[in-house]
């Protein structure tokens, strides 16, 4: 198992933002998911609905990754950061003047830029 | 369907905190189980492993409930709270010296008591 | 922690059943979700699309509960109960005729019978 | 949003196997991680216990991308193809002799074989 798995027990310090920006952008899809349903309209067509979701879902998913140390997290940093990208253009392609939808789609670009940090 | 849900928009002021604390412990819960993961020993321990897992599912689940202004948020924090409190206890029973146990503990007793405020 | 966690170990039998549904509403929800998401319309209103959502992540904790034997299994399945009945009129009201959203209906309400057998 | 979302509707036939296989890893690995925690020992180490919590969400966080049809659906079942392997190997690592390991193993193997399926 040494060999897919890295060593447990404290994490490596750049872990610690990335960690916190995809918690963070886990939290802002939910609460922009809830007002894109309040909104209803372009706001909830398929595309945008399902790559909001997908954004919160991955995000948690790879802030649980690195937090275990896991050695798939850098990997799935990478898709994390395209979906991150993808739903910050998709909030900004659905209503650009919208407040909530900006927060949105800025917390995702900071998120985005901190898996690919990770990367690197 | 207006029997059972309330009217969707911004949610009341009061959800504010409770979901913030929510989604607060829910991070706080996944650092110590990494943490609790990493020490072995009586952290890892069925009860006390279970009850970390349980404690972060359930706030990330209530969080996203009251976002939603579901109209079972309220019953579903006052299951939360308990789960909060039990995990509390936990972390103090299984090491009332360590910060990590210590710093867990005090955020699930700080969401338990946002649950019950949600609940009065 | 003996008052607020059972014993740990095998399941009791009779949670099997209802861990089961839990899991295949939680699938459902998931299938469901996505057929709302391309229909559009009444289909994409917010109460149907949050108790979609409710539905399939509280099934899903719900069933974790059982599966890790809390003490908290039974009380949480009381609230699971009401929301997939809920879920269940929703799927109704929203279109009787759509074949999808009867499955999902139906599948709703023998999970919400296997959590109220639980409790009973 | 075109070059980033497939088109969304009824989601390809050859996502429904893996999508399926997905929904099972996720139930199966929470079934063995009751079991882990309930058998202690090297049931509990730190680096099988995170695989197998790892591998859990990363099934259900795949399926609901295969789900919705999201366009990063198969660079996410890369890498989930990974973890399912290291998932299985562990299992084998930890007691090859437990039937629930075992299923386990097969369940993980069974499902990495579909998300490479995917990608070719």
């Amino acid at each position: 198992m040494e060999t897919t798995q890295q060593e447990f027990g404290p994490h490596p310090k750049e872990y610690e933002e990335c960690i916190s920006d995809c918690f963070s952008c886990y939290e802002q899809c939910t609460v922009c998911l809830s007002h894109c349903m309040s909104m209803g309209g372009k706001h909830v067509e398929a595309k945008h609905l399902s790559l909001m979701m997908e954004c919160a879902q991955l995000c948690s998913t790879s802030a649980s990754f690195m937090q275990f140390n896991s050695s798939f997290a850098i990997e799935l940093c990478q898709v994390c950061a395209k979906v991150c990208d993808a739903c910050a253009t998709s909030c900004d392609e659905v209503d650009p003047e919208d407040p909530v939808m900006q927060e949105c789609a800025a917390m995702c670009r900071q998120c985005a830029d901190s898996c690919r940090n990770m990367v690197q």
